[in-house]
Order: C-alpha cells, then sequence, then structure tokens
C-alpha cells in the first residue's frame, strides 16, 4: 500500500475513533447529529456546543421502506416479461429504483416514464475486471439511454495486488462518465480482508463517488452488519451506503438501515415492504 | 421466433439428420470425412463418391492434448502473482493460450511474448447483458492490448425473450470490432432449452463467428457431451467447439474431444495433460 494512502487511511480511522468517542455521549437533545457525521458535529463544537449526542440512525417503518430499495433483478436469463413486472412492482410500492442489467435500461425507462422510480444499472458487472475505458465507455452509454444510477464494480484483483492507483483510475473514469448521475462502487465485502474494505471505501470517497456497495451478489458471500458499520464510519456522512446481497426479510432491511445503510438492494424488495419473508436469490 | 429463422433452423436439421445419416456408413476408407462436415461429404459426392464414410474424431494423446487448451484463470481476486504463474505454466506446457479477464491482457501480453500461446480474452463477462456498443469497444480495447482470441458471452435474455435480431447484432458488433482475431460465441448452455442452443448455434455462425461454446463457468452447469456433440452437429465442421466449465482430468477432457469440441477451456489444465485430475474451479 502507498505512503499517501496508509496516511489518509490513518486519517480517517482518528476520524472514525472521535466519532465513536461523541457517539458515546448520551445527552443533548437539540443537537442531533444524525447519522455519524464529524463535520456536521464539528460545526456544532464551533457554533458554542459543549456537548454533542449522536443517535443511531432508526429503521423507517414498513410503508416507508420502500423508497430505501433498489428492486433488483441481475440473472442474465431474465425475460422482458420479468423487465415489465418488475417495473410495474416498482412503481407499484414507490421503490426507489429498479437495477437491471445494461441491456434493459431503455426498456426500463419507458416504462417508469412519469413515475419517481429511477433506472438504476450495473457496470463492469459483477467481476469487475474491465478495463476503465470500458467501464466508462458503459456508463456514457446507459446514461444516453436513461440511467439514473449505475452500480460499479472495483477492480478487485489491482485491489489485490496492491494497484491501487488502478482502483482509484477505475472508479474515477466512471464517475467523469457519470456526470450528474450517481455513482454507487461495488466492493465485493466478502473477497477482501477488512484492511482492503478500508482502503476501497477511502478511494471511492476520494475519487468522488457517491455510495459504496457491499455485494454484486454473485460472489460468495452478500451484506453483513460488520461491513455496513465499517463501511459507514469509513466514508462518514457525505456518502450513501447500499447493502446488498442476502437481504431478504424487512428485519434483515432494518438492521442494515440501523447499522448505517441507506440504500437496500434486493429482489425479495416485494417481500421485504409487504408481509413475511422471502426465499429468493438476490439478483 | 422470426419465419426466417425458423427456416434456417429447419435447414440445418435437416443437414444433421443427412450427416447421421453418412455417419452410419461403416466402409470406404479412402474417403474419410472428420468432422461432421455436410459441404465436405457433399463435394466426395459430386466428385463421384457413391459412399461416404465419417470418422469419430479421436483423442489426441496426453503430450498432444495441450494445444488444445485454454489456460483460464478468471476469478474476480485473481493477483497478479496468480497471472504470473499461469503464464509460467502456458509457455511450459504450450497450452493454446492463456484466458483472462480483460485487466489481465496487457501484462499477459508482455509475459507471453516469444512463445507461440495466444492471450484470450473474455468480453461482456460472465453475463452478457451489456450493449453490444460496449461489447464492441470492449472487443477494440483487448486486441489493442494484445488480445488475439476473444470470448464473448451472447445476449441470454434477448435470446430468450424472442429478440433474436439483437442477438445477432450483438454477436455481429464483436466479429466486426475483432476484425482478424479468433471469436467464439458462450451460449452459456446449462440456462438455455435445447432449441435455443440451435437457434444460438445457427445466429453466430451466420454472424461470423469462428467457434461456439458451451459455459462462462460462473452459471449453473458446465459443459456436457451431449451440449458438445449437439452444438458441432450444427456448426458442422467450419466453426470450433469449445467445451468449458467442469472438465478437471484428461479423460473428461477427452470425451469433451470425441464428442466434436476442438478446443478445452479449463483451470486444471496442467493436471489435464499431466497425472491424475483435479478439484479445481474451472474459472
Amino acid at each position: 500500500m502507498s505512503t499517501i494512502t496508509s496516511d489518509i487511511i490513518d486519517d480517517i480511522i482518528s476520524q472514525v475513533i472521535a466519532e465513536s468517542n461523541l457517539a458515546e455521549c448520551p445527552t443533548c437533545a437539540q443537537n442531533h447529529v444524525r447519522p455519524f457525521s464529524y463535520d456536521a458535529a464539528n460545526d456544532l463544537v464551533s457554533f458554542g456546543a459543549s456537548r454533542v449526542g449522536v443517535v443511531a440512525p432508526s429503521c423507517p417503518p414498513k410503508y416507508e421502506m420502500a423508497r430505501w430499495i433498489d428492486h433488483t433483478i441481475l440473472k442474465p436469463d431474465t425475460t422482458l416479461e420479468q423487465i415489465e413486472k418488475i417495473c410495474e412492482e416498482a412503481r407499484e410500492h414507490k421503490f426507489a429504483s429498479v437495477c437491471i442489467n445494461p441491456t434493459w435500461v431503455s426498456t426500463c425507462y419507458k416504462l417508469l416514464r412519469g413515475s419517481d422510480v429511477k433506472v438504476c444499472t450495473v457496470i463492469g458487472f459483477p467481476l469487475g475486471a474491465t478495463l476503465p475505458e470500458v467501464k466508462a465507455t458503459e456508463t456514457r452509454q446507459v446514461i444516453n439511454q436513461g440511467a439514473q444510477e449505475v452500480d460499479m464494480v472495483i477492480n478487485i484483483g489491482a485491489l489485490k495486488s496492491g494497484d491501487l492507483a488502478l482502483v482509484e483510475h477505475d472508479i474515477r473514469s466512471v464517475v467523469r462518465a457519470a456526470g450528474r448521475q450517481t455513482v454507487k462502487v461495488i466492493l465485493e465485502t466478502c473477497l477482501l480482508t477488512d484492511e482492503e474494505k478500508v482502503s476501497a471505501c477511502v478511494i471511492a470517497k476520494k475519487a468522488g463517488a457517491n455510495f459504496v456497495k457491499t455485494s454484486t451478489g454473485f460472489s460468495s458471500g452478500g451484506a453483513t452488519v460488520t461491513d455496513v458499520a465499517l463501511m459507514r464510519k469509513i466514508v462518514g456522512a457525505a456518502m450513501g451506503v447500499k447493502a446488498s446481497g442476502g437481504v431478504r426479510s424487512y428485519d434483515e432491511a432494518c438492521k442494515m438501515v440501523e447499522a448505517g445503510a441507506t440504500r437496500i438492494g434486493a429482489s425479495a424488495s416485494v417481500a421485504i415492504v409487504s408481509n413475511g419473508s422471502s426465499e429468493k436469490n438476490d439478483y
């Protein structure tokens, strides 16, 4: 790992420790800072607050959970009929977005016209092992076809081989190509060590991404509460955290939100906002 | 399915039946046609042959098998160290190619300079659910970096939704972008019905691809003898057939060759050409 990145990680960890101290302060009802914003706490202190209280993020009720969810279908054999169905469900339940493969972006854009449901798609998915120029082209193409959010996979092999410059260049290429649209950076946490997770979060933030996201749903594991909490601590309040992979019930979604997630990726979305859970795969 | 494509499939099936009849003829040592070439058999008949014998393709001995194998590592967390190792193994055993993700093409090109081992990479991999323009860009980029063979995944969802024009346009985009380099078309047979497999083979041939290939190694199943035989029958002798996914021993590789495969994709390649089998994953 480069010295610069090590220094950045040390800085971030210091901030996290500072935030953790703030979180231990149990009082000050007027000065709530939620969730995990070091800068906001600092502002309050500079305006004269002697103590700052932090409340843990709380889970929205079931009827409000839909707007936290990317309603997802990413299987390679997804048919037009299934795409039409999830767009209909997304309109009905008012999910944040439908998350589908690039080949379905223009179809979903048409199907969701006039609703608040966004079109979200995936870039370099699910391996993340293609070239930055290819990810940038894919981003431009899908945005031209109506995508408003793109979930890109990092170059995992480069991260594991210590080529952090390539990891950053790769993310930055997508961020630039996305312009004003939202970029989520998928870490594929199940394949990473804790140090690599921290490093990836720091780089995603530095490269100007909007979210970090746990998983593709195509590897050996999905979102865990521990990983979501770690990612939230590292990126601070300025970025979103998306928990995806294996979230199949309202209770599981709540645990992710309480750990710091601001978006959930799921295929069991209707079950999450309705009653009961689902055994459906998450992609 | 369009009438035109149905007609083409009917034609091909008639040819296959004709070939099967020929294959039942047990004589004529001088007029061997191997393997499965209807056109070649037809030529012999037009030159005066009254009977044409067909011999089944035979498995090469272990020491010759290497040149049939694409030595493969496609895991997203592959490191530089692993890439260096498979290039070294490929040089030593004289495999046909190393098959790696696009991010490693330029590295492999440098590592394999001066050898006969080709650089093979994957396009739209493993879901095949991105846009034709993206697959074409990816193809151009990897060829610029030294790739000599590209294994692209078809648009499975389009095939299943009956959008055969898109399936063809998608393959043709990659074939055009590849210029003189070899294009293999991955069907992901485990997700297809037999009719869809036939249809995909016919379209791949029509679009000018060089090979059809069974599997990505990332879905629910790999190569089977039945699928390889079906694909060989449909594409005839003019195209290659690559069996990939789950081939881990010399005996398994032989079965694929005897069924009509002219290339094997495997990560257990060293085990295949040495002694014993391997439990390694195939990607």
